[in-house]
C-alpha cells in the first residue's frame, strides 16, 4: 500500500479557506480532513469527531506531554492541536490527509513531515480581504482590525509555502487546489506499482533479470 | 516577468505521447512546444519550424560544437537536438516550454536544468503497448520488436521522472498532464508578484517597513 500525502492548507481569516477545503474534500475521492483537537467549548450544531475532537485541558496537556501533536497552538485562550496518530491513520491506509491549520502550525508540520505539501490561500487584494471580514460582521470592529493585523503578518509567511492559490473566484480557487492534490498523486514515488505491473508483462522483473 | 517552467515529456513508442502533447498544448494557454533540430529529411506535409527545424549535418555539428544543445541524440542514423536558445526564448517571455524527447534526452535536460519537470507517459500494460504498436502496422515485424525492446529498457528509466501518467484512456491522460502543468504554475516561486500586490494594499512593503 502506497502511503498517502499530507496537505496543509492555511490562509488568513476571510480568505475563504474553509469553503474551499469543504468543496475540494467533496470532489476528490481518497482525501480526508484530519480533525483537530481543541479545548474550546462545542458550539451549537458542532459534533465531536466531525468538527473537532473536543477535549478538556487535562487531556490536551497529556497529549502535549506524550508528544501526540504534530503542531498545537494557543488561540484566544483556547488550544488547538493536530494529532500525529490521526494523520498517520489516514496516510497509512493510502488516503491523503488535509490539515486546515494556521501558518505557525504549517511550519511545525513541515519540520515534522518534510514531504507535507503546503498550500496557502490568498485574497485577491487587501481591500477584498477587509471587505469580506466586514461583510461577515460577526465580530466587533476591534476584533476585525486584530484579524487584519494578523493577516498582515501571516501573508509573508505564506510565501514560504509550496503553492499559493488566490481566491478571487471560488470555483477557480477550488479547481486550483484540486490540480495540486491530483498532480501530487502522479508523482513517480506513488506510481512505482504501475511500473512494476507493466514490466511484469515483459516476463522480466524491474531490475532487468529474466524470471524464466 | 516570472520565468516559465520547462516540461520534459517522454514515453516509449506506442504510448500515445504525441497525441497527448498535442491535446495539452491546445488546451493550456501559455504552453509552447520547443521544436527540435534534426538532420533527417523533411517528410511530406512537414513544415520547417513547425514540426522540426530541418538542418544539415554541418549546421548540426556546428551547434554541437558551440554547445547550443541542451540534449542531442543519434536515432536510426539521424540526429535530433533541443536548442538551449529555443527553450530560453520561451521561458524568458514567461511561457512554459514542452520538450517532447526521449528518456536519455530527459536525463541531459535535468542535468542542465535541474528545475525541469519530467513527465513520463506509460502504457497501461505490456500487452496494450504491443497491441498498439502492431495496430499501427507501419513498421516491419523486426522494427516493432526492436521498439518493444527499447520500451523495455526505457520504462525503468521513466521511473526516475518526477511524474508518471498512465495512458489507459486518452482524455484522462490529457487531463492528468494538464493538472501537472497547471499545478506547477501555482508554486509559490511563481506567485511572488501576487504576495507583493496584496501587501502593497496594506500601505506597507513586503519587508514590513512602512512606506508612509
Amino acid at each position: 500500500m502506497t502511503r498517502g500525502d499530507v496537505f496543509v492548507i492555511s490562509a488568513p481569516s476571510g480568505s475563504g479557506k474553509t469553503t474551499i477545503c469543504r468543496e475540494v474534500l467533496s470532489r476528490v475521492p481518497g482525501l480526508t480532513l484530519s480533525r483537530s483537537y481543541t479545548t474550546r467549548p462545542k458550539m451549537p450544531g458542532e459534533v465531536d469527531g466531525v468538527d473537532y475532537y473536543f477535549v478538556d485541558e487535562v487531556k490536551f496537556d497529556n497529549m502535549v506531554k506524550s508528544k501526540d501533536f504534530l503542531e498545537f497552538a494557543f488561540v484566544y485562550g483556547k488550544r488547538y492541536g493536530t494529532s500525529r496518530a490521526s494523520v498517520e491513520a489516514i496516510v497509512s491506509r493510502g488516503e491523503d490527509a488535509v490539515l486546515e491549520i494556521d501558518v505557525q502550525g504549517g511550519g511545525s508540520v513541515k519540520q515534522a513531515m518534510p514531504d507535507a505539501v503546503r498550500i496557502g490561500i490568498l485574497p485577491p487584494d487587501w481591500e477584498t480581504l477587509r471587505n469580506r471580514l466586514y461583510a461577515r460582521a460577526r465580530d466587533s470592529h476591534e476584533e476585525m482590525e486584530r484579524r487584519l493585523a494578523a493577516a498582515r503578518a501571516e501573508i509573508p509567511e505564506l510565501a514560504k509555502y509550496d503553492y499559493l492559490v488566490v481566491n478571487d473566484d471560488l470555483e477557480t480557487a477550488v479547481r486550483k487546489v484540486e490540480w495540486i492534490v491530483r498532480a501530487r498523486r502522479l508523482r513517480s514515488q506513488r506510481m512505482i506499482a504501475c511500473i512494476e505491473r507493466i514490466l511484469q508483462g515483459t516476463g522480466e522483473g524491474p531490475n532487468g533479470s529474466s524470471n524464466g
